[in-house]
């Protein structure tokens, strides 16, 4: 009989916001993949790592850090192979994800390799937005709002497009977009209406108004929370 | 010593979706409040009723069928003045979320309400989102996706007008609206292009082509995912 493949969605870092069903299925499997920079430790490894066990397989799927090669096609088609052939020895294997796995993460390349022919299941994750919102104190949209997500790598035009038509924003991915984002932000008179979060549920976690985030870059774990007409919960 | 609050969000409806941190609090906090409809039991409560102990004090936040009332701001009143109660009094107070509690929750009105004078963790949860998107085997967003979160009372020009400047959406609190934004979608040439979820990780789970989802009205657990370009993690 057949593995299945367990795509487990583990918080955004704080080991106590995994999920009861993600823990169980991380017990039992006998095979763990998770994506990995290349060279040195996974994030989302790091997470659940006080409950592995050492007679745990483990495949790092390991990402070169040459972005020219992203998505790194070459990686995932690898990965899926290796995880196949342990399926079709019988073997479950679940795959580490932080945050959700289906909110902007790498596991559905691999879904997308895997799902046809093999059994898969997802179990949803605490998305880096809520943890930054509860972080924050920033509740992120009530009643009729429009919430838009909005990676940061979009140029200007395309950004201040989509910030016109809606209520509430999230800007992600901020890295080295986050000086020209800010700017943005306060060329259309939002940045007083803007915070930044960085890490969040994380010990190196931080929580500023957008206006005090002077850094020239930003950590991959960051993002920017907005409101266009201020509190709409009130 | 004055207590705190603990917004808790207990993701979609299974309770294996609820995390560890907030079962520890929910464990330990002597007094529990839920939202709840006028007349009968709280969903929110549902989902972790296996675990509350007849030791915890109980406040249902029962809230007027009337919707012309809505957001019922003397139901907040009142019922942030009975847990303001119990804090002053040394009490820690655990108020229960469905899904995440800042993501379209009324936790946030007692937020409002409460977190100037008292101490207020938010513990952020599985949302409906990530849930919906986890059954259906439907990645929302990927790379440098726009996804736009739509409630489905926003009528037709304003759902089109968002939706056209968005790679992927989600449409939520479908209820009576379900069949309008059906047909909205199919004249936008989307229909195709979208699922149909219904009662995400619950035993009355439905899952749907939104073509085929043709009752006259949906729970209020229910939305539509879609992807305007097709499967973008390919």
């Amino acid at each position: 009989m057949n593995g299945h493949v367990f795509g487990l969605g583990l918080g955004p870092g704080d080991p106590e916001l995994i999920t009861l069903r993600a823990l169980k299925l991380l017990h039992a499997a006998p095979v763990v993949a998770y994506p990995a920079p290349e060279e040195g430790a996974s994030f989302a490894r790091s997470i659940v790592a006080s409950w592995l066990s050492p007679a745990q397989i483990e495949i790092a799927i390991r990402m070169p850090m040459d972005s020219a090669r992203f998505p790194a096609q070459a990686v995932y088609d690898r990965a899926a192979a290796e995880i196949a052939a342990h399926l079709v020895a019988g073997r479950d294997v679940a795959v580490l994800c932080q945050g959700d796995p289906f909110f902007y993460g790498s596991f559905m390349y691999l879904f997308g390799r895997l799902a046809e022919r093999h059994s898969v299941e997802v179990v949803p994750g605490v998305s880096s937005l809520g943890a930054a919102a509860a972080a924050a104190h920033w509740p992120l949209a009530a009643r009729a709002d429009v919430l838009t997500v909005l990676p940061a790598m979009l140029d200007d035009a395309a950004l201040e497009r989509r910030l016109a038509e809606t209520d509430a924003a999230a800007i992600i991915k901020l890295g080295r977009h986050l000086p020209r984002v800010r700017r943005l932000l306060d060329r259309l008179g939002l940045i007083e209406r803007a915070c930044y979060v960085e890490r969040a549920t994380l010990g190196t976690e931080r929580v500023l108004p957008l206006a005090e985030a002077r850094a020239e870059s930003a950590p991959y774990f960051s993002l920017i929370l907005l409101h266009r007409r201020g509190e709409a919960w009130r």
